[in-house]
């Protein structure tokens, strides 16, 4: 055993406890609370291994949990910024370069190299296995919202329009089979919600 | 696609968002609060993919990790029973099989009897890759007692030589290396403890 490697393992461990730390938007589907990244990762990974079957392209299930279970670490130092908050997201890809450079390097170098490796390749979103994980990182929270009565949509006084228009690509092409249904709880919610047009001929209807 | 299947995977992963509401005795390292088993297992899942190669025998770290990600699952109908206290245990496997039998089977029958299967498999822990899944179940609120002072082992009284009894087992069974480091974590916290031999010859020094 190599004393010094399990030395830097276990500090890397220890390190991304504080992920439970890290507060997002989303609300527990009983609204007890808002979800934390840890529990949200722990949650996407599930979503991976059930939902598997709806990938865009054939995806190694394996390599998207991985995935999924890292993805989030680097908001540790770079903070968690709401979906629905375009201008914070911009500022956001610079900050987290710089986290997983700091926290995977806490690893053993091969294996830092590897989760940093795994983690740009969720970012590009460019390879199957990550547009796939990328669809899940938006569908979870959009189920969360639709059954909660509208959760971060309502927090962020998001449209409609505009939850079409920001759920649609990521989902369209990692898992075509869930924005299908990405749209339909969406148009389900604002048909509903005091925001929607009050005639039955609105444009709402016309959508359907 | 199918979507009464869809609908069932569906009313699985919010079923399960219940997890997150499960609180275990274990700390956070920072202290702020106690941890969940959802974010546990997203922990577990973690430590797995980190720490694989101090597996007994060769595991097939995909399946562990599949293994980790749900093995809490059913404490959403049966609670989490602290590993300290083993009257609370003995009366927990009964429940724990009528709630994986419960929870699995909101997913289409193939998937449920996957699952089940796989934590049936964990709870057993004769395979290789249950045998390291348990012993990284008992390594990780290890490593959170001894980085917080105690936690548990503080909260239910135990002494040294109980601590050693009981992790012991399920660690130098799946993955010798971090028993060594266990012990090792062990005895330094009841070391440096009030509870701990005052004298400098007592049997806690004998036993390094």
């Amino acid at each position: 055993m190599n004393l010094a490697n399990l030395e830097r393992q276990l500090s890397f461990l220890r390190e991304i406890d504080q992920l439970k730390s890290v507060v997002r938007l989303t609300p527990l589907i009983d609204q007890s609370r808002r979800e934390n990244s840890a529990e949200h990762s722990w949650h996407l990974a599930m979503y991976a291994l059930v939902l598997a079957e709806y990938a865009a392209a054939p995806v190694d299930v394996a390599r998207v949990v991985k995935m999924l279970l890292i993805h989030d670490i680097v908001e540790i130092d770079a903070g968690d910024v709401p979906f629905h908050d375009p201008s914070a997201r911009a500022a956001q890809a610079e900050l987290e370069q710089q986290a997983a450079e700091r926290i995977f390097s806490l690893l053993p170098d091969a294996q830092a190299e590897e989760f940093r490796h795994l983690w740009f390749e969720f970012e590009a979103a460019e390879s199957d296995d990550a547009r796939f994980a990328k669809a899940l990182d938006r569908f979870q929270p959009l189920l969360h919202n639709a059954a909660t009565g509208g959760g971060s949509w309502v927090e962020c006084h998001v449209t409609e329009a505009q939850a079409l228009a920001r759920y649609r690509p990521a989902l369209e092409r990692g898992a075509p089979a869930l924005w299908e249904e990405s749209a339909r709880l969406i148009r389900e919610h604002f048909g509903k919600s005091p925001a929607a047009p009050e005639s039955p001929d609105s444009g709402y209807q016309e959508k359907r």
